[in-house]
């Protein structure tokens, strides 16, 4: 099995046929698979604030409006991007509305993809099971950051490969290579701290998010963009 | 100081007022400052063989063809892409006229740069001197290998990125602060060994040349491109 990774959403190319798997885990992706954990019915990205805005003023139903500009909440919104505020007894239930500076573009842009998974360290181990069931070439998709390379994306990439490596045989281009030797020698926190997002996240008063977002394979699922919605598997 | 790196010639942007430092250890790159060291008056990258031959056949001087297509020694041309060959007794005195599939492309592409430095491993410690004597912004130029990422590059950018962090104080983007985590942890020979072009290059019975481009800091000498030849400094 063929794994690549792309180091940006600016990168996406030549999709189709392979499943895609999409890495924002600082820390949109991150959100989405644990407001699914706790009992969200589905995640809905949109690529502008706007389009996220309209929707919700023209639609009933348990919706709340989700996401963040420059890290911080948007003006307006129930939630921002920090996993920590996606607890049960707020979401459960509801159909989130979300929009986020680089996850979400990078969901919608991997469209021509056989499958679209959604990838973060918390649910790694099962990220990679799900790509050896499957048995298609895999791209692991790197958001970067507003159109730069993201070490952090880059290093959970890393943690998924590692996994997948253990699991069964695979192919890895040199690009899923370098991500793989380097999280074979550093530990996840400390790759994000070194990350320039993980800091500015840590300046913003987000150490805790940073801190979750790098624990490894504490979730056992599978979360699936259907071209429209988020849900789990 | 600020240091990026760029993964592949098709991302090069952005290089105004900037050092540029192409990279493409395997082998271009460590062929030109071997060709230098060895004597060579110059070298003169072509973007196609075509151009080098129309140039040799259309003027005088003491010009030898040089470089590849597929790792393989272009027809006609005097010399291939193997650092061996450029030895003191077949160079000295010369100007090369070469062309390489991902190297020359690079380095073309590099001409919007305040100065283009040709980056290996074998001068390494030279080039990361280099840097911090200009005192500027610097982008390390991995070539990639026809248009995809090439471990091998990023590799021996991170081992210009160390010297350099022991020199002066730099601010990495994540993409530089990538390759030096990967760089301090793994041997380089390893690394390139573990990389599609090192592993294509030893089938086609150019482990030799994996070998000499590995070595470390072995010259201790500058080559600039000036946008027309590469010569040294």
């Amino acid at each position: 099995m063929d794994i690549t990774l792309i180091m940006r959403s600016e990168d996406i190319n030549n999709l189709k046929g392979r499943v895609a798997v999409v890495i924002d885990v600082l820390r949109a992706t991150s959100t989405m698979v644990t407001a699914l954990r706790n009992g969200a019915e589905a995640v809905v990205p949109f690529l502008s604030p706007e389009d996220a805005r309209a929707f919700f003023q023209s639609h009933d139903g348990d919706y709340l409006m989700c996401g963040e500009r420059g890290g911080v909440k948007l003006p307006g919104f129930h939630l921002g991007n920090s996993p920590l505020e996606y607890r049960r007894d707020v979401i459960a239930g509801k159909t989130l509305l979300m929009t986020t500076t680089n996850g979400t573009r990078a969901i919608r842009g991997c469209e021509a993809a056989e499958e679209v998974l959604i990838g973060s360290t918390l649910n790694a181990h099962a990220v990679a099971k799900r790509i050896k069931e499957i048995d298609k070439s895999a791209a692991l998709v790197c958001a970067g950051t507003k159109g730069n390379f993201s070490l952090d994306d880059f290093a959970a990439a890393g943690a998924i490969i590692k996994y997948l490596t253990k699991m069964c045989k695979v192919s890895l281009a040199d690009s899923a290579q370098a991500a793989l030797l380097l999280t074979e020698q550093h530990n996840l926190r400390s790759i994000f701290n070194q990350s320039l997002h993980g800091q500015r996240l840590v300046e913003l008063g987000f150490e805790k998010d940073v801190d979750y977002c790098s624990q490894l394979a504490t979730m056992d699922l599978i979360a699936e963009f259907d071209g429209v919605s988020i849900h789990l598997i």
